[in-house]
This record gives structure tokens, C-alpha cells and sequence, in this order.
């Protein structure tokens, strides 16, 4: 495909200022074109009635536009007083990019993000409250499914059975954070960490026990690794298994495989887990509640999350809530695009 | 327990007209004492900020309150002006309790309900819409496990994922239709019938399938009888596993047994089952989203659930909400009862 780039520029900077959706969909922005950011588009063409009105990125929007033939834009292009977007998704990392840009852009747009990092949530829920309240706006932040959906499930767990434990387990899944670990490492030249479930304590808590679990109780790591050329593979092992923190503590197994391996069947970005409450009623009455997910992708179901919340955050806004909300706040209806006459004739 | 009924009877109705409870516990009233009227006492006894205020029950309220020591009353009790309820839980059945209560009370009370027959809710909804907005009043309807929290399953993996299938399994648990049917077969002096989820074709879908699945493909049929004396087994059997509708469809299975074991071995309430969303969000990337429920009795989860939603009703009336909501109209938060700022901090 080759592009007069200068009309282009011209074509998307009118389409981006002027087009408004004749069919009222609501316009959706994404700020980052990462792999989030990629999974948010694709949640967005499968919708019915949401409308993807521009990417925003660092990089070279012009070159984007070309490769991809979809709406690219500089970050420049949302200084820009008119810009027509009924909600920005703001698909930047929770580590440097959301604290910045989260109550930057909650003060201008409706915004949706999925800030993970839980240990700051309160002071980054203030944060862009007070931007979201000063500038008029609603912003639902931590969406996507840990936090967000796992987040549901266990305060649902809790309210609805005040008599028992709630267990979190992650994967089998990729983690980014683990992965980052293994690689800086020294001796390893490429590699993934999966987290794995401790089936045993799965199966014992679905059972209706309820343990005390030490983390190689909750999960166990599996690591395939390039190692550097020459390296001693029997010390490079125990390297790795004795990390602290993030190896040492579980039952941590090592394969190493060559690059063409790694790039061929570890390249997916798969994840998931489970939320299990074990709660009792009466007297030896057990009830286990659990949600589950097995995702082939991560950060395509992630982006699908926040475009439902996307929805909502729309639904909200227009009904004149302002401020931060979490999902905690949005009830289930406002996910769907179904009006809920349909969704109580053919869901409820 | 020996007690002046008479005297009872006094203090019971001064309690009930004139108690304020002094640490602004929720106030609630629960009207039917049948397994899900037991099961919401046992819920509201588990939690810190609910109170039960009165059970009302067209049995015998003295004798009830002499054999239990909780507070029961006649249905009358409830026409009285000054009733100091927050919330009336309905616990009468869907069948005939329901379609006349639901309406009835939602005009005086705020009301929250379980009403479960599928295809009579928008009709029920309409009713007790209307009857709420006329008593400026709010009610929840549809609350416990299915409808309820299955239903919620069922929107919000249709909301997230658009591309793919929904299924929903029963069991394995006790059936009350099922049951009854199974009761009114010639030669069945009693019996009981459990559901049971084809777990082939669970694993199927767990595994990335999306199976088109006829009736026996779903669910298993297992009956446990005690026959009449004299009744000729083979045929029992036969009438039973070709009953329409009930058991023909399935692979049903008969197990004869005595009145002494059906009394000792299937008196509990067990119940639960799965939703679960197989969906793709790009060519080849499955997407599995699950909820599972092990229930050792059915009817006090279900109190439980009601019990919760009960906390949710008294906020949104509190806040001004009006007419008639479901379980789709809820905000999660709303359910549980501690803060926003604790919920975001502990769970989010």
C-alpha cells in the first residue's frame, strides 16, 4: 500500500476534527499502541455499537497509518480542544505511563484504564478522582481481570458468604514481571516464566477445605530460558531457582530450549486463574463459589474488559456521574450494548 | 422453653411497632418460613449490619416464636402502618407466592425477591415496577443463583467476549421439578431426583469447543425411589426413564431404595452448576470464562444471596432509586458491607 503521506495527514486530521458517527456509536479513543492497546481494537470491531475514532501514540502515527490503515495520531492530536471521543481508554502501563497519564487525561476525557499495581490503587483512585471531579469528567480505573473481574469475585464471595476464605490463583499464564526477573539474570539471554496453579490446593479448597497456604502451596514457575553461549547450565539453574522473591520460595522448574523455540512456541502471551470462595452456611454446609479464567490471550481479553467498560463509563457519564469510579461501582447492565428489556427476557 | 404466650404475644408486637435498632442496623422483615425463609435467617445472623426484625408466616407465630425464640407474626402484622421494616425479603415460591406478593408488597415495602420463573419475568417485572413507583418504593427481583448471580454470568461473558457461546449447567444438585414429576409416577411412594451436568461435554468446552449439545448432551437424570410395596420394579423403572419431557430426553438412571435410606442419605438441598463463556477474540485465540457454584444447600445460599441484595435495596432507596430492578441493575459494591475505601484497599 503506498500513501501520499501529506493528504493522509490532511484526511485523518478532518475525519479526526469533524466526522461525527452518524449511527451514534460512541467514539472511542486508545491512548498506546502497545499490546493492550492492540487487543482494545480488536474488542472494539467486534462490537456492534462502539466506534474506534483514533490510536494516539509516541510513534510515527503517519507510518502506523500506512502499515495498519487505521486512525493513528500523535499524542499532540488530544491537545486539541474539539477532539470528538466520548471515552479514552488509556492503554499505557500501571509502572510509569498510568500514574502520569491518568489524572493528566481524567481531567479532559472520559477515561477507562486498567492501573494493576493494587498496593497504590487508593492513592491513584484520589488522584484521578480529583481530576476527573475538576474537569467535569468520569474516569473507571482498574478495569481488565486482576484487578478488575477477580476483584468482583471477591467481594462477591465475601458479601454474599461471610464465613469463610477467599483464594486468588494466577494462570497457567505468562507473567511479565517474573519473565523481567529471569532475563536480567546473568546467563540468560531470552526467556518466559509461566505461573502455574498448585492443582493439589485447588482441588482441596473446591473440596471445601480450607488452608493455609505458603506460596508454593498457591503456585508453582516454570521458566524456559536461552541461555548466553557457553554458559555453565548447572549453575545458571541454581541461579535461578534460588532468586529471591520471585523464584526461591516455590517449586521453580528450568528448561532450556534454543531462540528459534523460544520465538516459535513461547511468542503467545496466555494467562488466567481462579477466584474460589470456601465458605460455610451452617454447620458442616459448605459452598464454593469459583470464577475462572483460561485465556489464550492476555492482553486481547484485558482489551476486551475495557471496552466494555468503555460502554458503561459512556452510560455514567451521560447520566452525569462524575469523578473516579472502579468496577465495584458500575452495575452489570451498563457492560452490555443490550437494552435491558432484552437482557431481562433473555438472560436473567 | 415454657413462656406466657399472652405476655409473648404483647412484647413481641411492642418490639415490633416501637424498637428503633440503636446501631442503625438494616431492618428486615422476611415473610415465608419455608427452606429459603430459613436459609435468609441463618444469612442475616452471619452479618454485621442487618438485623432481623420479624418473621411473617400465616403458621402459628407463637408457636413458632416459643419453638424457635425468634421474632414470627402473622401476615397481618405487616398491614400495620408503622411496621418498621427496611427491607421485606419475599421467600414464598415463584409458582403462586410470587406473582400475587411481589406486586402486593413492593406498594409498602422495599422488597427483594428470587422470583424464578424464566419466562413469566418481564411480565413480573412489569407488575412490580408498577406497583413499586406507585408506593414510591424499590425492589429487587430475581436475586439468588439462577436468575441471579448465573444471569449475571451469562451478561457479563456476552458483554466481554460478543464472539462465542454461552452454556449453563445444572448441578449436581436436587431438583424440585424433577422431583415432584418423578413423585407422581404410579408406584412412586417417594423419591427424589438429582441433575447432573454432562461432564464430557463441560470438559469440551473448557478445552475450546463450542458444541451445538442436545438435552442429554447438557445434563444426566439419576432418581432415587422408594417404589410401592408390590410394584413391579422393571416396569417402574421403565415408566419413569420414558416419562416426556422429565426423563426421556436423558440418560436417566433409577436406583430403587428404602423409605429409611431416602430419609438418611438425600434430605440435604445440594445444588450449584456452571456458565460458561468459550469465545475467540481474534482467529485461533480462545478465550474460556467460567463460574462454578458447589452448593451443600441450595436454599441457604440462596437466603444468602437475597441477604445480600437486601443491603443493596435499602442503599438505593436510601439514594432515591425507584420501581423495580434486577440483579443487571446492581452495582457489586452495593452488595457488601463494607466501605468504598475498604473495598478498593482489601479487594479491588
Amino acid at each position: 500500500m503506498v500513501l501520499d503521506l501529506a493528504a493522509m495527514r490532511d484526511s485523518l486530521n478532518r475525519r479526526h476534527s469533524s466526522v461525527k458517527d452518524m449511527t451514534n456509536r460512541i467514539r472511542i479513543g486508545i491512548l498506546g499502541y502497545g499490546n493492550l492497546g492492540r487487543g482494545a481494537i480488536r474488542a472494539i470491531e467486534a462490537t456492534p455499537d462502539l466506534t474506534l475514532q483514533g490510536i494516539y501514540t509516541r510513534r510515527n502515527p503517519l507510518t502506523l497509518s500506512e502499515e495498519t490503515g487505521l486512525p493513528f495520531f500523535g499524542l499532540d492530536a488530544l491537545d486539541v480542544t474539539q477532539v470528538e471521543l466520548d471515552v479514552l481508554l488509556l492503554c499505557g502501563g500501571s509502572a510509569t505511563d498510568l500514574p502520569v497519564q491518568g489524572p493528566e487525561y481524567a481531567r479532559r476525557f472520559v477515561t477507562v484504564d486498567s492501573f494493576d499495581t493494587h498496593a497504590k490503587i487508593p492513592e491513584y483512585f484520589a488522584q484521578v478522582d480529583e481530576a476527573a471531579r475538576a474537569g467535569d469528567r468520569l474516569a473507571i480505573i482498574s478495569t481488565g481481570w486482576d484487578p478488575g473481574l477477580f476483584s468482583l469475585h471477591r467481594l462477591l464471595g465475601e458479601a454474599i458468604l461471610p464465613k469463610g476464605e477467599t483464594y486468588t490463583f494466577w494462570g497457567r499464564g505468562l507473567s511479565q514481571g517474573h519473565s523481567d526477573a529471569l532475563r536480567r539474570i546473568p546467563g540468560v539471554k531470552a526467556g518466559v516464566q509461566y505461573t502455574i496453579p498448585n492443582e493439589a490446593s485447588l482441588e482441596a479448597i473446591r473440596a471445601g477445605s480450607r488452608p493455609n497456604l505458603g506460596p508454593a502451596e498457591r503456585h508453582q514457575r516454570e521458566c524456559f530460558v536461552v541461555p548466553d553461549e557457553g554458559a555453565d547450565l548447572d549453575a545458571l539453574r541454581e541461579a535461578i531457582v534460588t532468586l529471591p522473591h520471585y523464584f526461591a520460595d516455590y517449586d521453580t522448574t528450568v528448561h532450556f530450549i534454543d531462540a528459534e523455540t523460544l520465538a516459535r512456541e513461547h511468542a503467545a502471551m496466555p494467562h488466567g486463574g481462579v477466584v474460589i470462595r470456601s465458605a460455610t452456611t451452617s454447620d458442616a454446609t459448605n459452598q464454593v463459589v469459583e470464577f475462572r479464567l483460561a485465556l489464550d490471550s492476555n492482553p486481547e481479553f484485558t482489551g476486551a474488559v475495557l471496552v466494555a467498560y468503555a460502554r458503561a463509563a459512556h452510560r455514567l457519564y451521560q447520566r452525569g456521574e462524575r469523578g473516579a469510579l472502579t468496577p465495584f461501582d458500575v452495575a452489570p447492565g451498563l457492560l452490555s450494548p443490550r437494552s435491558p428489556d432484552e437482557l431481562r427476557r433473555d438472560l436473567l
